[in-house]
């Protein structure tokens, strides 16, 4: 890539997406938010394409690319379909951002993308078999198996916040029960919250809050204060954590996992009950030679960085990608 | 392969090892079973050579080469290590087979073997992403995706007997509780008769068996008696493995499972419940796309053809099995 070309990357959540101009060196030099439009997908659609623009034009170099990532995708079709926080139905987005750009376009899975940033700029350069762990409403898996994105036969590898983790356990939007994800995610956090104060007689600042109003961000404040009940819902999940990634690890021998996404805001609150809990769980030959690490990208830019990263190695990654369809 | 050439595929098990002469179509023509003498590892040296002298002096063709399969084997250096089966400690058996012949000789972990051995000449063949569970005493899963035996950072992916199934479940060799291969194996399925007999009033046969007299195929006879205390430690078994098959799906997303070893013997007393448990525990996306397989081979023979298929097709396979590493 030109030293002087530019590549955006396109980060679509259910509540804000984030556009960003890459320099070729992958830092992210210019960034503008929007809220998603999760009804009308033509406002979105006309929306995404006036911030590319002002990215663009507001750039001296020329564009190589962009590179989106989001929930539920297609990337062989380049479509968002059956999305639970998108209500789009099925949107052939790579279709229609390209009548308005003529430079290649791609979309992929937030969670393999956060995968191929941690690859290409992050913890994980030079690893060759690794997993990212997104911790955000859900739980979201990128797993990389000698430098290559593990898709599966149908593209759906990796929905790892849906393997069952408690028999009878908690239900779970898929309409199975015990999931992951229902324990291990901003959620999951909430609802073990819930869980605690109906167990426990302890005090604590979250019997003020209801349910509806409880987020993962007021769990960490609380925990900040020193709410006892706050940070034992932090230390639960960190256990559920560590079980979820001992099993991980039994079936794909990575080198290490990168844990990232909103949760992760919390840190050592989190990682310490994780990795004891791992420590416990893990069978003993396979203990010691994973690392669990934090993702050094700031403000979940990974899945931008990752998405952008499709551009900017262009040849290679899609490669990479091609190959395990 | 030259059509004359005849390769030496072996299958070394904790009781009984297998040595077989494998035609250039993937036929084992002739097969030699030998007692493993799991103590003596010269001993075991010793009968494995001249069993196979034995296979290769009946025969018209040359030798192309041997390949082994066994539980524990470190790949890369050609050595079995730490089996709790074969108390051989740290045993060079590449080498030490190669001082008596001089063709290539390579040894390959017995789950993945099997693995190989569907897709060489069984019921992977063109199929791109695939398991092969093979369920013995324990359960071993090998893991092809893209047509490459998946083994991870150091080798031991594919521990999915290890995964943990039941929060505080039954006592595992791997003194952990709750690993998959204490309710699904041949162990598993005894313990479970033993579950079964604590709790329910049911009359049955295996009343007047003790534990340490109890064997699978003692389960499975009772079951063909209509014992139905039998049957349900079957249906029990299908079960968990239906549910143990739904997390992997959601991990691996391959195209077929193929189950295979002894316990398989039971057939539709085992492929019934399990088809039922994983339709009733997996995503509802990923039910209806994944195909379940019988292995045809018989006798288990699969490990020690896919063993022997790392020398027919010598330079693909290794390949395959390079690039992972």
């Amino acid at each position: 890539m030109n030293k002087n070309s530019i590549v955006i990357g396109v980060d679509i959540g259910g509540t804000n997406t984030v556009a960003g101009k890459i320099a070729s060196d992958g830092t992210c030099v210019q960034k503008i938010n929007f809220r998603t439009d999760v009804d009308d997908s033509a406002a979105f659609i006309e929306a995404l394409k006036l911030t590319i623009q002002q990215l663009v034009e507001s750039s001296s170099g020329t564009l190589a690319g962009i590179g989106m990532a989001a929930p539920a995708v297609n990337a062989r079709e380049g479509v968002i379909e059956h999305s639970a926080n998108l209500r789009w139905g099925k949107l052939p987005i790579v279709e229609l951002i390209k009548r308005h750009f003529a430079v290649p376009v791609t979309i992929i899975n937030d969670s393999n993308a956060a995968a191929l940033g941690e690859m290409a700029f992050g913890s994980a350069k030079g690893l060759k078999h690794f997993m990212t762990v997104t911790l955000g409403t859900g739980l979201g898996v990128g797993i990389v198996v000698n430098r290559k994105l593990m898709e599966g036969a149908f593209g759906s590898a990796g929905e790892l916040g849906h393997m069952i983790l408690e028999t009878n356990g908690r239900a779970c939007g898929c309409s199975r029960n015990g999931c992951v994800e229902t324990y291990v995610s901003a959620t999951g956090l909430c609802r073990t919250v819930f869980e605690l104060l109906s167990y426990s007689m302890e005090q604590s600042i979250l019997r003020g809050v209801a349910y509806e109003d409880l987020t993962a961000n007021r769990v960490y404040d609380a925990a900040m204060q020193n709410d006892r009940l706050a940070m034992q819902a932090f230390t639960r999940t960190g256990h559920y954590l560590g079980r979820m990634l001992a099993n991980t690890v039994a079936a794909f021998d990575p080198e290490a996992i990168i844990l990232t996404g909103g949760l992760m805001r919390a840190e050592e609150l989190l990682m310490r009950p994780t990795i004891e809990s791992f420590k416990q769980n893990a069978l003993s030959f396979q203990q010691k030679r994973l690392r669990i690490l934090r993702s050094n990208f700031t403000d979940g830019e990974g899945a931008l960085l990752g998405a952008g990263s499709m551009v900017q190695h262009w040849d290679a990654i899609n490669e990479m990608v091609q190959t395990e369809m």
